[in-house]
């Protein structure tokens, strides 16, 4: 097709198909096919649909767009350059995966604005898209009012066969049905092709029936190539059904364009070559050389600045009326967006004293949300389905449903999986709110990938994990962590924090609810401990410190969580022995590498070299604190069944097998 | 309901619902719940349609039964104690959920003969039902002939709604329809009650037409708690459709009998209590005392012993006729069965030397496939969609779909977790089959939980895991293991594995066929790598060993995987500066760590306290390698996008480095 007869349009999403073609080419790495299949519905949607500013990138009621088959990366890139961003120039295309570049291999909001989310693992970006599209209809339901809307845009997601497999993004979606979120509308790309080569070999379930099954409005357009009037039409039904998110299917042709290459793997994951190249520029009748933009396409694309400033501009003055209006909701809506925690928030954290009760950590968590949830009003979270074991409901608020979408507890079914990448989108809608989600410890690995990303993408989520080790006992050894807390400590960027009692669980959250930009995950027991003697909120931020000290002590009990209070009934009968003995109580890692020298040396002084560390579970990268002349009781299998205490006995955590042991080093 | 107007049918079902009501009621711990409401369907199943031999819970040709919804326990407990198996005798129902006892607080395999796969963490049975057909379907297509059936089983699955909740269940449920496992038949308890309450607060899809959509029969029982016959005729239509698996909606009530907490959460996962029992067994017109059975219920029953006796015979007969007219296939089945690996089989291992070809352990590791495809006929697996990365295609075979199940290459699709859990069901089907399957090492979040239950309940599976560093390169960060070996080697028993060149990799599959009850994940790189002087394909069984050295050398440099030609290359260079210098391989630390004494010091010699260890992860659990005196290079936060070789140059993977690093201690 010569270039004469093409319309703008069609030369449009052929500069989209192009940016990603040689930018692949230039690297030798990347992903051209799902660009080039994908170009006339993302075109379609950021030009006739989305709204966003490019020269703010963090407007606040910009349209959220998720390109949740991430691997398409050039896709999103060719999008943020061509309509105006300045994190992406046309200098960063050439150096697509690049050392440095803003347009890593695949989308990381941290390293680009104008990305909302990190991308790439399949099936997590329809997830957060689900969260965003949540925060977006909470925040709606709290904010706006009859005469005046704060909260009100989309949440757009370009999804693939690789995401429809995965199991998350079924979790996710059938949440995002039961809770009819209509303002989340997502565009199926349906290639009909994966790496290994037709989904005819692995995936031919009806999936359009599937998302109707999950309660989604679902439509399908059926030359996704070419009939860009038929997206649009689908895109506009979608946005006229608001009580049901929107599936449109799109079939596409994988790598359109590419005369030897499309509708084949080989266009997935691979530079198509100089000669493919020179056929589909003939092909698509594109004439430019490599990273040239024709003026009147890029004038076409540039429009967005223009927009997006007015459609800022109109909400800025939505925001100024509302703040007249209603002056106490704007305060707290712009307080949100600012970031800035309430003032004196953390007076609100409930401390405990050596005399009170006996309480599970699980319940002292409960008592600190309870507590925290009228503080900090941003607070909303979860559970997948274990609310009253893990002891996570937000009295004072009621479901977040359908018609009550104001409402705070979230709902998340047996999905934790999606639970997690539904939170990140959440967090990451960056309006204030701090999500938190919550199952048992062990359930962690269900989830991983999840927190995984919250990690990566600097998502502040709080992880409320429940039973959090062997001691939770009957249930077994398919519930109960042993190596569960050492693989996330293994995490970059992740605080895992193993409260000992009251204190340290309202020290847990006050390091969570500050930590925007690192998530932390919470280890709480299922039964009780008692408040100890000398435990400290402030303390837990500094990951360890000495809760109880003989002067000229030689021996170090070092514990967390449960295994704190066995610690100091174990140094009180070392005492009564003769003994001098610190415990150092050890809730963080992180936080204690994060402290100066002299600090780590306060607590765990070199010169003293009998160390016994005391967790109940394995014993990997604890060598590093008790050192070459230090012991640790560990647990170095799985857990069994059987009443708790039991266990705890058989396993070693008693007094008497911690004093021995002591006196053994 | 008096008693005397029951039917002994009715009196069964009772029987079973009070084994579960008084076990959970002793132990003041457990889930009555759904025993209560699915015992009807479990009585009908087992008196009807099961066949199995109690006396010999390995029998091959038996069905195989999963409870998918493990928390349920006690039903199935009841029901091996009732059909005879010895295993579970009502001394073990009394102790259930106590140390040491068969009746552990979810199913598991490996303590409780009769229970084939380990559940609990929800939806992980029904994925092991689908491994378990497909193990059904692959034996049948290889070893059945026209005159003679050797293997014709069914595998029968019951679920719940959180299964159903999972995203693993999908996954694995999609690729059973896809495959058109008509001899999978799943009952899905439909009591719409989740332990948060109603499923009505997260959980409404239409499940049903879900199935449908994945391409499965999809059968309705509307009344489960009464209408046994409507339950036997579905089965037996269920039975009937040959190419597809059936889902039967079971509609039940949880609790069902508890006058006061059917249909309640409150029955889900807490004894009923002494009162609340009282009223049971009178709503339900049950007269006996705790975990007594009368006789006729007890005979009915106890026919399976018999029944299972004589369909065991029936079998023997047929195998023996087999046996007889195919004995070379017959003599590949039973080895199979028999556990034992085909004599000489490792001599098929490809081994290197030195001055070969540099290959990437991926590739390396996909001549060792093809080399023991022929060799090891037990071998099937396939890739999450990801074969022609990982490299994990077996040439001699074709394509496991509909119509060739006797093919050995699995086509999983982006199914990661449901991949692993599908796997755990194959290697647990006990007929000899060694199961591979494999994805980037990244992903093994995705499939942690299933990787977590083959190490628990000793399923044999073999992780092939590519893309093993940063080094991978552009993919970047979210594609890029840092911390997913260490978190791995958390998790007991399994072995992980990181060969250093094409001989390890055939040492590390040498361990991994072998190893039968441990499974092992193997990390391979996407980069060449050198054929190393001194590496050993037996010497990974050890974990480490000395492969390069120096008389007198004072200095250690211990790599894995890819980092150990990194550590040759800076020995060569240390030894040019006049120093003596050891390189230890340590491909894998567990088999290290199971080796004596004597062996470990050799290689680690106490006396040799500096030690530099490189690998392209984090640090977590190296010291206790590295010691006090030593150091590591590792990575400390996530990686990045760029060409592999500058990433690892600008994370400190150079030769420069190394000397610079080691001659600094």
């Amino acid at each position: 097709m010569a270039v004469a007869t093409q319309s703008l349009e069609t030369q449009c999403i052929n500069a989209i198909r192009f940016l990603a073609i040689d930018a692949v080419e230039k690297a030798k790495s990347g992903h051209p096919g799902l660009p080039m299949g994908a170009a006339p519905m993302a075109f379609v949607l950021w030009d006739q649909f989305m709204r966003f500013n490019p020269k703010n990138p963090q407007w606040f009621n910009r349209d959220r767009f998720v390109l949740s088959a991430g691997h398409g990366c050039m896709l999103q890139y060719a999008l943020l350059h061509l309509t105006g961003y300045d994190s992406v120039k046309i200098e960063d295309i050439k150096n697509f995966r690049q050392w440095g570049a803003t347009t890593p291999g695949h989308p990381e909001n941290f390293e680009t604005p104008g990305v909302e989310v990190t991308t790439g693992p399949l099936g997590q970006g329809i997830c957060n898209g689900v969260g965003l599209a949540m925060a977006e209809a909470h925040l709606a339901a709290r904010f706006n009012k009859p005469d005046c809307t704060l909260v009100d845009h989309y949440t757009y997601v370009i999804l693939g066969d690789g995401c429809n497999m995965e199991g998350v993004s079924g979790e996710a979606c059938s949440l995002a049905g039961h809770l009819g979120l209509g303002k989340l509308i997502a565009l199926y790309d349906d290639n009909h092709i994966s790496i290994d080569g037709s989904t005819d070999i692995s995936f031919t379930e009806d999936v359009s029936k599937r998302f109707e099954a999950y309660g989604w409005h679902v439509l399908h357009v059926k030359d996704g190539n070419n009939d860009l009037d038929a997206i649009a039409k689908a895109i506009e039904a979608a946005k006229k059904v608001t009580d049901k998110p929107t599936m449109i299917k799109v079939t596409t042709t994988i790598g359109y364009g590419s005369p030897n290459m499309a509708d084949t793997s080989g266009v997935h994951g691979a530079a198509l070559g100089d000669a493919e190249i020179a056929l589909t520029r003939e092909s698509l009748g594109w004439e430019h050389a490599p990273f040239v933009i024709p003026d009147d396409v890029m004038a076409r694309f540039r429009q967005a600045v223009e927009k997006g400033a007015s459609a800022e501009a109109e909400w800025n003055q939505a925001l100024a009326t509302y703040r007249t209006k209603y002056a106490k909701e704007a305060a707290l809506f712009e307080r949100m967006l600012s970031g800035e925690l309430p003032a004196n928030w953390a007076d609100a954290l409930p401390t405990y004293a050596p005399g009170d009760k006996a309480i599970a950590t699980r319940k002292t968590s409960e008592a600190t949300l309870n507590a925290l949830a009228p503080a900090v009003p941003e607070l909303v979270g979860g559970s997948a389905d274990l609310a009253k074991s893990n002891n996570t409901l937000m009295k004072i608020s009621g479901d977040f449903q359908k018609g009550g979408y104001e409402n705070r507890n979230l709902r998340f079914g047996v999905r934790e999986h999606g639970m997690g990448a539904i939170c990140n989108g959440i967090a990451l809608h960056n309006s204030g709110l701090i999500p938190y989600c919550a199952t048992f410890l062990v359930f962690a690995d269900y989830m991983r990938a999840a927190i995984r990303l919250s990690a990566l993408s600097e998502a502040g989520v709080l992880y409320v994990m429940t039973h959090d080790s062997i001691a939770l006992g009957e249930d077994g050894p398919t519930h109960q962590p042993v190596e569960t807390v050492a693989s996330l400590r293994a995490i970059p960027n992740l605080y895992v924090i193993r409260p000992a009692d009251g204190n340290e669980t309202s020290g847990a959250y006050k390091v969570a609810i500050a930590s925007r930009k690192t998530p932390t995950l919470m280890a709480f027991s299922r039964q009780n401990l008692p408040q100890l003697e000398g435990s400290s909120i402030d303390a837990v931020a500094k990951g360890a410190y000495v809760i109880s000290d003989d002067a000229g002590a030689d021996l170090i009990l070092i514990g967390t969580g449960s295994e704190v209070s066995l610690c100091l009934d174990a140094a009180k009968k070392l005492r009564a022995e003769g003994k001098k003995v610190r415990v150092v109580s050890m809730p963080c890692w992180e936080l204690f590498e994060a402290q100066d020298a002299a600090y780590k040396e306060s607590v765990l002084p070199k010169a003293i070299t009998k160390r016994l560390v005391v967790e109940a579970g394995i014993e990997m990268g604890w060598g590093k604190y008790y050192g070459a002349d230090g012991d640790m009781i560990s647990v170095s299998g799985f857990g069994a069944s059987a009443p708790g205490g039991r266990i705890m006995q058989e396993f070693g955590y008693t007094v008497e097998n911690v004093v021995a042991r002591a006196n053994a080093l």
